[in-house]
């Protein structure tokens, strides 16, 4: 790493999550060093119809591959590592993180066969990694996975600190609360920007405890002694399968884990000592009959009604090894993320059909940092300029609205797009280029091959479904040798609209015959006339606007 | 009306609106009478793709057609009337409501043509309607609409008191308090049984007062003297929309009403009396730009982020007359509906980057009884049975807990499913039949023509496009005249995948060839065998599946 110089610059770009929650990934360019925090990914918005994901577009960094040293991955959440197993086919670069961060990382890396060709390093907090003219410092922070992370990036320009995600627990489940003392230190030594989590900023005071959730658990398993329990969670909130460990042993219960990723991280996190499971406490799915109800506690995916998830699955009565109970208690441990609000819902009904009793009160707390949080953050760190980052546009707002009322000069506060390169030194910053970036779709294998025709196309079969119509033509003379016929999908339910298709079908066979005779020989024309007057037919009969698909075949 | 009888039995049918909140309808029968209380549609939930609206089955009252005597509205919400312009066509029987409840309902008559051949009568609160064996009260209650009523249904078997949607509002904004003397007296004669509004029986508390919005948005007013303020709510809100234009009134500002239900609702109230607009208060859109800024405010549709709404017009910069500036302020007057959130914050960050402050807090209250109303209602009515309507299954067990928790024994609390119809007398209850029920698809004006075969073609449509395989046959020889032609729509951008369509045609293509040479005669056969080969192609190659459509014409 390179000494402080008061004309050096740092190049900031964000390659995704500044419009978004999710697709957290930012490049810091210096000389001939770029290094790379975090490689998330995205999950479909709704208008992408039949993607399973979305991973940033690197073109960027593909250019400048020779310049990039490395990634830093603040946590092992998928918005943060979801990413690299594709991106890591094209920049392969070594993955820096702290020891959970790296175990979920070579998970991932093993399913998709590329753990021997990455190379990865543990690094703990309080420790540094060199990359080129960079040093990174790994700083301990609380978040609703263990081991999480703030970087301080130690650059000729000075220093930057990204705070991951986080938020302030002075109680964590696990492990030390955040290191306020080492952004204190940072802070009085001077910080050049802090780039700060806005997924909370529009909530007022201060994310509470990971500890009052086992309060509430331990009420729960007090008050149902004679109740079979299922808590559902995220797989990845280690510290929260934690406490319903914690409360289950204390109420002599046998636990169940269910659910791929539940089991997978529980494994993971325990065989590094991330969760400790008293010893005859964890049974197997199968030996849940050998113990009464009351003694038994399940651990469960499916908290946001994932429709595949093993709650799910259970409430729907399709789960294989376990039926819901009137006598069960159920404890939903999250709030449903935007947009599973209706999933979540549903699975809550069911549950409640089957007599089961639903508990979601008090059972959850974010992994987010309030406002109050927000601004003990910057209190310590006393940056030059601000970036908030991480948060829809509304919550950057609201980020940069804290700030300004501490004192930050409106100009010093920097709102960034997603592949903007904004260049920060002591003395001023601008937004000096801005590079491609945004959202390439993944669907199945497919990796960039749906783009917005193809989502264009779907919505519109979504909504309307698909008339196809077909037609043999003669080559030489153009005449009619069969059809026009008429197939349709998703449109209407055929048999009871037989008399409608039959109508259809002779108006495109007039206006078929109409252009033959009239020597019309250009097939883009007769498909034309097709689709207007089988278009006009049904939006006048039926008010609906199929996609209309016109084949011609010629003999 | 006849006497009571205290052998008497009345059935209640919801054919409705118990398993979900929407599509609120219920029959009463007593020996040759059928009443219908409420006749509402739903909104699609998600996996209706393309359908717009859901209305009730009827089957039942179509079967008794003879026996029915006449529909009465609670409140003019969509949920309660907005299948009326569908059902009367078959079930054409005089509509009863209160005043704007009629005129809201006769806008929808107007529309669909049926004004004409539709008996309405209007009542007022207090006032009694004699149906056959049936005589019933309309009862003032407060909800999220003016005029909203409660009804007394006094059969041979006793009283009946259904609630409809309802509140307590001690300071409503128009009008008087809902009648709790009359509950009170109804109560202290004695009520058989009390259907009861569950929408918010999961909430604590008491659902505050109509006002404390008005107190907000004098603040807000107060506040914002140099702005624009842009409001949206409900068009139906119409206490709402007074109490902006008292704020305007206030504070010298002029008012646009923007977005055609909003004009079209805010026309009938102020026509009725039931929205006061001062003169000279109300602008029309093209004079905003006679007055500066900070003199005027928008009342806007879209609070539910609608994408076709006027505020998201505004905010995707695709309306017509207004632009938004960083200088407007946009009071969101509503909580989102479950599903809606999403589209909520789409809006709230368009709004947000084009600088403009959203404010949503405090700006709304429910229109439903929160736990402490509900038991209010049921320490006043004091019914024997209860039976908890209106809601989903969690909301409907959340309003049996709070029952129970009264002193209402359990057997005396009457959990129904649309369809079921339940026999109710002096003595005792029970389930005696259970008549067809759900929900109807309406999409464009084809009611029903749309069921589920036709809505999995439209997810699979949506999720992975279709491939349509087109061949010609010669018809005596069997032999391949053209084709196979392979379209796909809403499966790959063809021209980046433009070798794997050809390898999919060369592989559908040997897949026929070799079913000829085979002289496989039937076509079902030759197209599961393109499907089969196709699809497995497909999967080994892409992971993805989509509709695969085999068309053979024959020459």
């Amino acid at each position: 790493m390179k000494k402080q110089d008061s004309n050096a610059k740092v190049k900031i770009i964000p390659l995704g999550g500044m419009e978004q929650i999710g697709m957290n990934i930012t490049a810091f360019e210096c000389e001939d060093s770029i290094i790379i925090v975090d490689c998330g990914l995205a999950f479909p918005t709704d208008d992408m119809l039949g993607i399973d994901l979305v991973i940033p577009d690197v073109s960027y960094l593909k250019q400048n591959i020779d310049k990039v040293k490395g990634f830093l991955i603040t946590h092992g959440h998928e918005d943060h590592i979801g990413a690299l197993p594709y991106i890591l086919k094209d920049i392969n670069v070594p993955v820096y993180g702290t020891k959970l961060t790296i175990a979920l990382i070579e998970n991932k890396l093993k399913e998709h066969n590329l753990l021997k060709n990455t190379k990865r390093k543990v690094i703990k907090h309080g420790q540094s990694v060199n990359l080129g003219c960079f040093r990174i410092e790994f700083i301990k922070t609380n978040h609703s996975i263990a081991d999480a992370s703030a970087l301080a990036i130690f650059s000729p320009a000075g220093v930057i600190l990204h705070t991951g995600d986080f938020k302030i627990d002075y109680t964590p489940v696990f492990g030390e609360p955040a290191d306020l003392e080492r952004f204190a230190e940072l802070g009085k030594k001077g910080v050049l920007a802090l780039m700060c989590d806005s997924t909370n900023a529009t909530r007022a005071g201060f994310t509470p405890s990971e500890r009052t959730v086992g309060k509430t658990f331990d009420n729960i398993f007090a008050d149902h002694k004679n109740n079979r329990i299922i808590v559902a969670t995220f797989a990845s909130n280690v510290d929260r399968v934690q406490q319903v460990i914690n409360s289950a042993a204390k109420y002599g219960r046998k636990v169940v884990v269910e659910g791929r990723s539940m089991v997978n991280v529980i494994g993971t996190a325990s065989e590094l000592g991330y969760i400790n499971i008293p010893d005859g406490t964890l049974i197997d799915i199968d030996q849940l009959k050998n113990y009464p109800d009351e003694q038994t506690v399940l651990i469960t995916t499916g908290s946001q009604g994932e429709s595949m998830a093993a709650l799910s699955r259970m409430a729907s009565s399709t789960h294989k090894k376990i039926s819901i109970k009137p006598s069960d208690v159920v404890i939903l441990s999250s709030h449903p993320i935007p947009g599973n609000e209706k999933a979540v819902s549903k699975v809550i009904n069911e549950l409640s059909m089957k007599g089961a009793e639903v508990i979601s009160d008090d059972t959850h707390v974010s992994g987010h940092a309030c406002q109050e949080e927000i601004k003990l953050m910057y209190a310590l760190v006393r940056p030059k300029y601000a970036i908030p980052v991480h948060g829809e546009y509304r919550h950057i707002m609201a980020q940069r609205n804290l700030v300004q009322a501490m004192g930050i000069p409106k100009e010093n506060v920097i709102i960034m797009s997603s592949g903007d390169v904004v260049e920060v030194g002591q003395e001023s910053w601008k937004t000096v280029d801005h590079v491609q970036a945004g959202g390439i779709l993944v669907d199945g294998l497919g990796v960039g091959d749906v783009g917005n025709i193809v989502l264009r196309d779907r919505q519109n079969l979504a909504q309307n479904g698909i008339i196809v119509v077909v037609l043999t033509l003669e080559k030489y003379s153009n005449q009619l040798l069969a059809g026009p016929d008429i197939v349709s999908r998703g449109f209407v339910y055929v048999r009871e609209s037989e008399d409608l298709m039959e109508e259809a079908r002779n108006i495109v066979n007039d206006a078929v015959t109409d252009c033959l005779d009239r020597h019309v020989n250009d097939w883009g024309k007769i498909k034309n006339v097709i689709r207007d007057t089988l278009s006009d037919f049904l939006w006048k009969r039926m008010k609906r606007n199929p996609m209309i698909l016109p084949i011609i075949m010629e003999v």
